[in-house]
């Protein structure tokens, strides 16, 4: 045999026993890994999970059952922590149709998938007011328009959070908004909600006497939000910044369109531009009930809301309707794309890395299954 | 001929002659009736007809076209006059739903019909927002929850009543309530709405200042709507009463079975006998709003709801479905009776009574004809 086959070979066996040691190695870990995580598993199910919201209500517990009447669901009919317990994502919006597209749409965009038999069913139908989507780990809600409505529901989602033992929800809001200063069609995420007075308080009159809640909003997941813009592909600019909270559409937000309306243009003008020198972005209607109740529940939350006009340049919304449904997927694609970040990148761990084939592997692992279970579970 | 007989004679044809007379005064009677009709029809078309509301934002004539955004209509695409110009009555509630099953319901109280291969169709359903039903002269709108939400809704149909020209229209909202000191059931019409403070006004921020406005109610419209009660018939009690607004469901009520919860029984039942002692019959969320909002224009308002629950007895709403669905028909029925009331009885007019054969003759009159004419003329 030539000496340099000879060498030849040992070079090729050296680098195989290197090779398989590298595979050896990765595999000890995965198997350590796999073995953590399995003890862990086991840990949490000696451990009853608890809900990890704080500050709520001493006596939901003694409510048996807690009957959630404008969601139409309750604790006796409804299996909360199977149903409701792998919640980690609230989002919510005006208007039913805007939830469902963006429940399908995150359906999508985190690789889950339902049956082809089924759809995703309404499941606050019962008590006619909202709506209510559940997709893996994402819920989605429609919210109606103003702090009054807003707060209903969140007292019933925060509710909901409890019963289910949910672990670190994020909740959401996404909608449209009048910006200050701002393009149309422009991505505005609130760093804190302000009222007409631009006060960082929610009031409530409890016994007649004003009760004030800070509206203040989660920074860190306003930063996150904002990184998931992409300035290269986005033909948007998305930006942060201080949201006032009317509580009506027309003579509270200074427009002079409204069937009443007892001031002048100048007036509007002074007061828009005063909102602008005091780093106001945009003006929507439900941004201080949503701040207050979910940093009183030690929620993190955020408001990622699409400005339709520019306020300092008009009252009447006259862009045409597709334009608005474009404007209006803006802050639902910025949210959907955090949503999947946090969901299969952000943990450190290699086994929620996203899947080479997302669409494919995603499906066929639990999460899809979950979503798939839900309907026929309730169908029963 | 026997002078018997000519007697007889006689005093028939004196009979017939006064007969003839009675009839000849009624027929000029109804002759002159009509004349002046015609006249004043003929006038009416000669002095172009207004708007009869009050205290209107001057600049509404200046918007053209006026987009009524969250209804989806603008004057530009709808003749507001041609579709709208009739409404007589517009009632509003809560939910879609509710509001369409009123407006069938509504129809057939005041004998009109469609056309069999039609349906009513929801004429708000570009808005996304609010639905809108059109049966003659009764247009049935939801307003969804809270007053931020109800004021959006009454700018835009107070706007269209003006650009629609509609003479003297009736508001009324119909829907549910928790009742003080009321059985659950029963039927409570507001005097006034006053706030949790018990003060009679609706507060908005304008530019940042508190604005107040008078919430008051129609007494004489709340009386007329008592008096189609029929204690005979109807198995259930109505109550003239103050109206408790609250702006949320929870804590604005005192409720306990809120996510948040930071006062006691003790503190409930004080506050909640407090208002029962200053005569608050029942607590919702729009009857501020409503009102201030109707008695700015002058327009006759009244806020009929039924009391699904008694505050003073508990907070969650057990009772079933199937009872709750009954007793949510109860305004609507005394508000129907109102309207079939106003429309055919309460006129001095012989000509505007009702037909005997009520349903046949009246869904042959023009009023039917109209409902039947509006989904064809927007189909087009």
């Amino acid at each position: 045999m030539p000496k340099s086959n000879c060498s030849d070979c040992t070079c090729r066996l050296a680098n195989e026993v290197g090779q398989l040691k590298a595979i050896v190695n990765a595999q000890s870990k995965t198997l350590a890994k796999l073995v953590r995580q399995m003890r862990e598993g086991c840990k949490k199910d000696e451990e009853p999970k608890e809900c990890t919201l704080c500050g709520l209500n001493p006596c939901l517990k003694c409510l048996q059952p807690d009957i959630l009447y404008h969601l139409g669901l309750d604790t006796e009919t409804t299996d909360f922590p199977k149903v409701f317990g792998d919640v980690r994502f609230v989002c919510m919006g005006g208007t039913p149709g805007r939830m469902e597209n963006f429940a399908y749409y995150v359906m999508q965009e985190i690789g889950l998938k339902i049956n082809a038999a089924t759809k995703l069913r309404d499941m606050a139908e019962a008590g006619k007011r909202f709506s209510l989507f559940k997709v893996g780990p994402v819920l989605c809600a429609s919210h109606g328009m103003g702090c009054p409505s807003i707060s209903i529901l969140l007292h019933e989602l925060i509710k909901m959070m409890y019963h289910a033992k949910c672990k670190d929800p994020v909740f959401i809001r996404i909608g449209t908004c009048g910006g200050i200063g701002v393009d149309p069609g422009t991505v505005v995420i609130s760093s804190e909600a302000v009222d007409g007075r631009l006060n960082p308080a929610h009031e409530i009159l409890v016994h007649g006497i004003s009760v004030q809640h800070a509206s203040q909003l989660d920074e860190g997941l306003a930063d996150e939000i904002k990184m998931c813009h992409d300035p290269d592909k986005d033909n948007f600019e998305t930006v942060i910044g201080r949201t006032l909270c009317a509580h009506d559409f027309y003579e509270g937000q200074s427009r002079l369109d409204g069937a009443f309306c007892e001031y002048t243009l100048e007036n509007k003008q002074t007061y828009l531009e005063q909102l602008q020198s005091q780093q106001v972005k945009n003006i929507e209607m439900e941004s201080l009930a949503f701040a207050a109740l979910t940093s009183r529940a030690n929620i993190r939350g955020a408001v990622v809301c699409v400005a339709i006009l520019n306020r300092l340049n008009g009252d009447q919304i006259k862009t045409p309707h597709e334009i608005l449904a474009k404007w209006e997927k803006r802050p639902q694609e910025l949210v959907a794309r955090y949503i999947r970040k946090t969901l299969y990148f952000n943990e450190n761990d290699s086994l929620s890395e996203e899947p080479e084939d997302e669409t494919d592997k995603r499906a066929s692992q639990g999460a899809a299954g979950d979503t798939q279970k839900a309907p026929a579970e309730e169908a029963e």
